[in-house]
């Protein structure tokens, strides 16, 4: 297998790929996989019964997929065929994920994540990284976590930006997203329709608010080498100011309809990273813009944004070469080359 | 030496550098990397012999730069001191500046350039580019172009953002340079007091118009897997609506102020990638545009542009650390991992 990372691709045979979770966002994954002409797909991977044993071309729609089936465990996908990459959509947590793909990177089969807490796995589980970056290192494979957001448009995009910076004061993000357009499970974790002090008890208890909020913030500061005293996060439920109805919610005034997320780094008591998150129903004028205080001032806005859910499977995706050709160990998007969209037509 | 490419920068002993071509580009970026403490400045390179066996601290007026002389070649510069990495700063060919480093790449020096034609030089000299990547295979050096336009806002930072995109149509991007800003040499490079027709006729010699616009298109289509059928190159003057005066130049009503550039690389007949370069004195609302037609759409601003001359020099010194990470060979910045602000102080 030949493989360039920056242009053309140019295989000697497919990569082969299997899938990890084989709910909405690894549906979408295996659509899109289908459509590269570079991957092959050998199986997938689920806990739910339902699925076990059932064709991937059933469970996506895909006639092209017949002959791959659902495994209950990479052990037993493993004893019938042993894929190149996994790609990895089961979950936030970085502990419960490196635990999800340990047979994969026993065998030396790297994996590709949307885990968002993977973006920067350091940040809550410093030695179990450590592990899990030695145990890479012995057998070959390579794991990372990619994603829109975490991923892209709040770390690894400003981080790109200040390749041309003489000189970083302050980086400032600001994401505001219009949840009225996404999927069902986005406009129910923001909150929709809840009691506003419901919600606020649910994120206090971890259990409600955008997930790897502050691993693209611990990202941010690794690239920037800035030693960070703390990392403060807020997030606040935006009240409906009237009633507002989509596809899946009702949502009444003075109810949830989203969330206003925040976390600020501060270095020697300067808040020097600030990243400013909404996400809410009917939300005007959705955009990504980033702010880098230095020399030179640099100003950029993602007009419209990019909507997280379609374009996410994408960066699984485009990532897979790129792995491949990077050294063994758990890897972050900055240590790999420049993402791009990879041509299956090339 | 131990080098993270994507963090903070732990050095046993700093990076050796040698700067060469001591014009004004060079004097910036000596006086950027006289700065970093994690790069040690060994010497200076010219042909001038007004500069020769003076001192870095003499021409850049930086005091810290004491011991470092200019030499008249990288020969007689290696006979006292190997550098780790040559910052070059001399010239717009890639035939020229890989003839210049030559020496260096013998030597398993490596070379970071903002030559801009080595952005992606196999567009123009192939045969040439593949002996040089020969060289450097053989002796371990690497070689990069690198800068504002080209390398970053015209190709490399269009193809960061293809990293979130499930398909990729077309590309367009626009830049637009309020020159009245800018050194004596932009404002004399676009034409500025000069009769349109004269500027015509020079661009037409290849002797007027920014450099490595095609190479910024070229790296592109490498980037997108596209086979060019052409690239086509258009360069009018901007006239002067009015008489204008600038620190450097007075330009009467109907001369030339300016210059507006445009590159269309067509695959199967289809505009597939199109550049369009404004820079004339007085211009307004200056700004990079990238335009990407596909899934998803994507429309990103750069409010007020990236200004190319100081951040040049940046995107030179912060490239330092990812090239000597990376494999032996002529490198393109897209084969490099994700570029960021090296700080000085990690």
């Amino acid at each position: 297998m030949c493989l360039s990372v920056d242009g053309p691709i140019f295989t000697m045979q497919k990569i082969k790929v299997a899938q990890f979770g084989l709910g909405p966002i690894g549906i979408e994954s295996l659509k899109l996989a289908a459509t590269q002409s570079w991957l092959e797909i050998v199986g997938g991977v689920d806990i739910d019964p339902a699925k076990i044993g059932r064709s991937l071309a059933e469970l996506t729609g895909v006639p092209t997929l017949g002959g791959a089936l659902v495994y209950s465990s990479l052990s037993e996908l493993f004893a019938g065929v042993k894929p190149d990459v996994i790609l990895h959509t089961a979950g936030s947590s970085a502990a419960a994920s490196f635990a999800q793909v340990r047979p994969a990177l026993e065998a030396g089969v790297s994996v590709a994540s949307t885990c968002e807490e993977l973006i920067f796995p350091a940040l809550k589980t410093p030695e179990l990284t450590a592990e899990y970056d030695a145990l890479c290192r012995r057998t070959g494979a390579r794991v990372v976590g990619t994603g829109v957001n975490p991923g892209f448009v709040m770390d690894v995009l400003p981080i790109t930006l200040t390749g041309v910076s003489r000189r970083v004061d302050s980086i400032y993000v600001e994401r505001v997203v219009n949840a009225a357009t996404r999927r069902q499970p986005l406009q129910a974790k923001i909150g929709s329709g809840q009691d506003p002090d419901a919600f606020r008890a649910k994120f206090a208890a971890g259990k409600a608010g955008h997930a790897g909020f502050q691993q693209s913030l611990a990202l941010l500061a690794h690239a920037m080498g800035w030693q960070l005293d703390k990392i403060e996060e807020t997030c606040e439920p935006v009240i409906a100011p009237g009633p507002i109805t989509t596809k899946f919610f009702t949502v009444a005034k003075g109810q949830t309809c989203g969330l206003h997320q925040r976390a600020i780094g501060t270095v020697k008591g300067e808040a020097k990273l600030i990243l400013d998150l909404q996400m809410f129903l009917d939300a005007k004028n959705p955009h990504d813009t980033i702010v880098i205080a230095g020399d030179p001032a640099l100003h950029l806005t993602l007009n419209g944004g990019v909507a997280g859910d379609s374009a996410t499977v994408a960066s699984l995706i485009n990532i897979v070469p790129r792995l491949l050709a990077a050294p063994a160990g758990v890897r972050l998007m900055t240590e790999l080359p420049v993402p791009a969209w990879v041509n299956p037509a090339a």
